[in-house]
């Protein structure tokens, strides 16, 4: 039985704010104590605001641009009115405008990921453990779109103390034939369980997952950085248009 | 709070199994009686089971090929001796080798797609509904690989009587498409939800969850063959070495 919840009551996060704080006082007034095993995830908006990680709105593109380390690919939309820009950011993750957010930040700025959301959880995790005397992890969670699937799913940007993936290699099925390429992201499955009770239009911004205490480990354990797939093994790294573009140079040249 | 569980005990299903009964009988063993606003994902691979979608192991590879509507990207190992191939199959979903099975099935078989999903899910949804006098959802669930994060989720390749998206603005433009940038693949959401407890190696292949009776409604809501994202809006539509080779081959040309 797997259990999820959202903390009521955490309230507005500002540059500065001890989240340890914020969120240890919510889960005490839940009435719900955690327990070993038990899995914290916090939505990375409130990881920046802590971190003071605000930009004026004047600067927008000019933020998506120094969190990018490589365009992905580049769409105006069929009016002209919009450019989606698909890049990979800083920290390996590829999406939408680099995790640079707009909505619900104060007027007239954006917010930039945290700097380094695996040792946000970590700081997270070891905090929570400290005040509580229990074994939790922490996952640190984005929104992000998908190539071939419309919508948006949670996904872990940081990790502490939890197993990113439940390594299944090895392991075997009823037949007691080997489960060979079955490597479930249950850091993602988590964060997306966690999304489904905090609801963004709620402002509950940090889940508990209660029931997969398997997963919870040490706080050496690979961070969600481990997650995404870049260089030679991405199949993907650039889109149709973009890739094209390059062969269609080089056939030029070539002749 | 979402509460989420596997069902025990449905056993092994074979051709022409009735799901309608198995997954009953496995509700009523579980002391659970479900609710109205329960929804229940089922593996895909069960529904495939019962719907006797088996071809022999021989034809692994032409049973590939003949799901596949479209190849996406094909990159063999550096060793040679392993050929990944990302497809469109026939029902718009993006994967590796098409959705075909080779794992948990009877030896020298591998085991299609249901050949409709969303139609698959319909009939369960209607016939737990008829059992149990509940207003429940029912979710085809399905394990997928992602470009650019290692390892899998799963997501949902077949629904009825749930909204797969949750629309947070509520508005649609002309052609019935949401507006907001936020959409919530709250199908797939549920999908991963459901796989930590299902946990591929154990055999239970159906879990409910319990929580978001919103998301529960007509059966004649959209299913989940609206989730993959085709054609025109697709950036991906092809690996970087096809879209590259495709260029390279008109510039050559152009020249």
């Amino acid at each position: 039985m797997l259990s999820v919840w959202a903390l009521a009551g955490i309230g507005e996060v500002t540059a500065g704010s001890d989240l340890v704080a914020l969120i240890g006082d919510a889960v005490d007034a839940s009435g719900t104590p955690l327990r070993d095993g038990d899995i914290l995830v916090v939505t990375s908006k409130i990881v920046s605001k802590a971190e003071g990680r605000f930009v004026e709105a004047a600067d927008r593109e000019d933020a998506i641009t120094s969190e990018t380390v490589r365009v992905v690919a580049t769409r105006t939309s069929p009016d002209g009115s919009h450019v989606t820009r698909i890049v990979e950011n800083r920290l390996g993750i590829v999406s939408a405008a680099a995790g640079v957010d707009a909505s619900n930040t104060p007027e007239g700025t954006v917010l930039l990921l945290p700097v380094d959301p695996d040792a946000s959880a970590r700081a997270l995790a070891q905090g929570l453990r400290d005040r509580f005397g229990v074994q939790l992890g922490v996952l640190v969670s984005d929104t992000l779109g998908r190539a071939w699937r419309d919508g948006q799913t949670d996904n872990a940007i940081g990790a502490a103390g939890v197993h990113v993936f439940d390594d299944l290699r090895g392991s075997t099925d009823a037949q007691g034939r080997a489960l060979a390429v079955t490597l479930p992201c249950v850091a993602d499955e988590l964060c997306a369980a966690a999304d489904l009770v905090k609801r963004k239009a709620t402002g509950m911004p940090v889940a508990v997952v209660r029931g997969r205490a398997d997963l919870v480990g040490d706080l050496d354990l690979p961070g969600a950085r481990s997650i995404p797939r870049t260089g030679e093994r991405d199949m993907f790294r650039l889109g149709y248009d973009e890739a094209y573009a390059e062969g269609y140079a080089a056939g030029s040249a070539a002749r």
